[in-house]
């Protein structure tokens, strides 16, 4: 075969003790590792090792203190750490691995946020990454000063601006425009500084940014949202859409669907990565994946399963647990997430415990359970059959299911000619296979 | 002498090439550096190689592009760091060194304050802290939406009521709030959980915060602003006070009047440590310390000596620079560090070449030149003269002058019983001899 096999890309969703929502309670799993730095660096090292194009951490601006179904507080969490300072502290204790933090655009001040990520793409000679979001919860907008969030359109016209001032300002120096010559004694050269002079309807921002352009240009951009509003964002400004497609089918519309509207802003279809999450259970039999799976899904904690759903059905702990999941309150505006949550519960006529335990692990994500060969076909139909460019791992434990992945998994995709044996570059975005980004310079 | 005498506190202020405006043009002076993770890292370990109790980082939101004198623009720059992101880079790389950050009052979002730097104490192990400022320029404010800063009372009110917040947010959790016990299914205690529920003038934060308390308690407040406001402020709620003090005789007059003020909050004046900016240019004669000092004025650009004159002064380009400082334009509200140079500049009846030599090496702040012994004498002559508790050292050039202290100049003060000889403490808060902090748990 003369043709090079396409690549896959892949990232490491880290978040706490894994995707599973009862990991914690996993005997692998060391509970307190979520509050411990090296239980992060070990994690990022390993997909270092598994040669990841990137470490993703997600991230919400609340400690949620809601206690529906009443007891279930205190029972699960997530991580402790701010990304952006987690993220900068691995910088240096990695070499190739891209760092991808989640800054959101509804609670975040554009300067800020610019500024911050400009700095840790410095901190790792070109393997920053933001992760945009918009925020959907009301408990994150009381920590901002709101009793509830704003409606989705809003979140979305803020963030398009809010995005576009970022990387005006990430676009301030010229990649030389540091001279830092004694003789002349111009350290940097003004010529070569861009001032944003941004008016806009939500956002007045002069600039600019005294960051060094970097390694990578300036920080990848990340997006995660389904919505119409997210699709187009990331259709105009995203490097790499982080998707939630459980299926092969809906998988290839999503990702013909999202390429096709890049053309009218004047984008090719290759320069933005489309990867889904992948949650895999793997065992040496499927047989044995199986059970291992099993067992996992007996460790889940039916409150804690209940409340994960109380947020699309809110208290469902006055139903029977193996009766039907009741009719919606007709009240709520559902995120694109939840829409799919009610669906799969719908189609498949689920009791309330058969609906939890299908999203505890992975939480609607494309869940695979099988031996190392039958990941690696999942993986490869996908990328073959142009529903994905690449994965974001979900690991059902941490570090186990990483661990496993990277021995198991990652040598199959490479003895296939689908991944790589080393890496390419030692910036994110030459990982990726993105070209250097545009500049007004 | 039966009495231990009082024990000498360091901080070391990082301001890129040094604190002299012309050090990047020294020969021993890398002018790449502010720019290379490397170089803030080295300045560290000397720090911590010195047993000093932190570094601390200034900070503008703001690369100026004001161009007064005309031509002066990319001559003189600051560091492109943002202080929080690099300091995290530094945490995982020293032991017991305290890292501190600036982050402003008037600029930020209380929550990702507090947060952010919580999430540093964690990474450092209980060794981050805050600098607070409300920050004064009108350059600053046009990255956030105004043409104009605040007046200060306005910047102070908020200032307070800010603090307020980040303090309440950093009392979240109680020491032993997470249990991760997996035998009751508890990953923390919700009864040792305290959610703030701020309403204010300014702000409306819900909480909590999510981060376990730290192994010092809290971040360590530290505060430079030497108004009115500003020293309230601090007798309230700083830990430390990085103050201005170019003469003894004021500075004990700061010092007693600023711990005067700490009984009607209930505080104790031992637990605020007053550390005035110290900064030494060193010889092993004396008169080799005033051939080093006459050859660092000597590098003085004075495009950018006229340049930190003009924010007081304006544009002075257009008189003779051997002449008389010209009167000042009167709609000018002056700052309290350009009211004390221009009190200086009158008292001594200098030029305008006289003036900008003053102030371009430390800025008005303590410079001695001499001897190592002559240093530690000043030094001592403060701490025993109750005119401070301790001192910032402000390196005129960097690495150079911070690698001559820690290596002739700590060892005098270790022999005269004045210095550590090894950390006491693994925390930031308990090397600067500071109580637990108070908690509502």
């Amino acid at each position: 075969m003369s043709e090079r096999k396409p690549q896959i890309k892949l990232g490491l969703s880290i978040a706490g003790h894994g995707y599973h929502h009862s990991a914690w309670l996993h005997p692998s799993v060391p509970p307190e590792g979520i509050n411990e730095f090296g239980f992060y660096l070990d994690l990022t090292r390993t997909a270092e090792r598994g040669l990841f194009d990137m470490v993703f951490l997600a991230d919400f601006v609340v400690f949620s203190m809601v206690d529906v179904p009443k007891g279930v507080l205190g029972r699960s969490s997530r991580g402790s750490f701010e990304p952006l300072t987690l993220l900068a502290a691995l910088a240096p204790q990695t070499e190739c691995v891209g760092l991808v933090a989640t800054a959101s655009t509804t609670f975040g001040v554009p300067y800020h946020v610019a500024r911050s990520f400009a700095s840790l793409d410095m901190l790792s000679s070109g393997r920053a990454g933001w992760n945009v979001v918009t925020s959907f919860q009301d408990e994150e907008a009381a920590n901002f000063g709101s009793a509830t969030i704003l409606e989705k359109s809003s979140r979305y016209d803020r963030a398009e601006e809010f995005v576009d001032v970022v990387l005006g300002l990430w676009d301030s120096l010229a990649p030389d425009a540091y001279v830092c010559d004694r003789q002349s004694g111009y350290l940097f050269d003004p010529a070569k500084v861009r001032t944003l002079n941004h008016v806009g309807r939500h956002f007045r921002v002069k600039g600019p940014l005294g960051t060094p352009r970097s390694a990578q240009g300036r920080p990848v951009v990340v997006q995660a949202g389904a919505s119409e509003e997210g699709q187009e964002l990331a259709a105009r400004t995203a490097d790499v859409v982080y998707s939630v497609q459980p299926r092969l089918e809906t998988a290839q519309a999503f990702y013909a669907g999202l390429k096709g509207r890049m053309a009218k802003y004047g984008r090719d279809p290759d320069h933005l990565k489309v990867m889904p999450g992948l949650l895999p259970v793997l065992g040496g039999t499927e047989a044995e994946a199986k059970r291992r799976f099993r067992e996992m899904q007996e460790l889940i904690d039916p409150l804690v399963g209940l409340r994960y759903l109380s947020a699309i059905f809110g208290d469902l702990s006055g139903h029977p647990i193996d009766g039907p999941v009741p009719e919606l309150r007709k009240d709520k505006q559902l995120a694109t997430r939840a829409q799919l949550i009610l669906d799969l519960a719908r189609r498949n006529n689920w009791s309330i415990r058969q609906l939890y335990e299908s999203t505890a692990i992975g939480n609607t994500h494309n869940t695979v359970v099988g031996t190392p060969e039958q990941v690696a076909d999942v993986m490869e139909a996908w990328i073959l059959g142009r529903g994905a460019d690449g994965f974001n791992l979900l690991p059902a434990l941490s570090p186990l299911s990483v661990q496993e992945f990277v021995d198991e998994v990652v040598p199959v995709l490479q003895r296939r000619g689908l991944y790589r044996r080393e890496y390419e570059a030692r910036t994110l975005r030459e990982n990726l296979g993105l070209p250097a980004p545009p500049t007004a310079h």
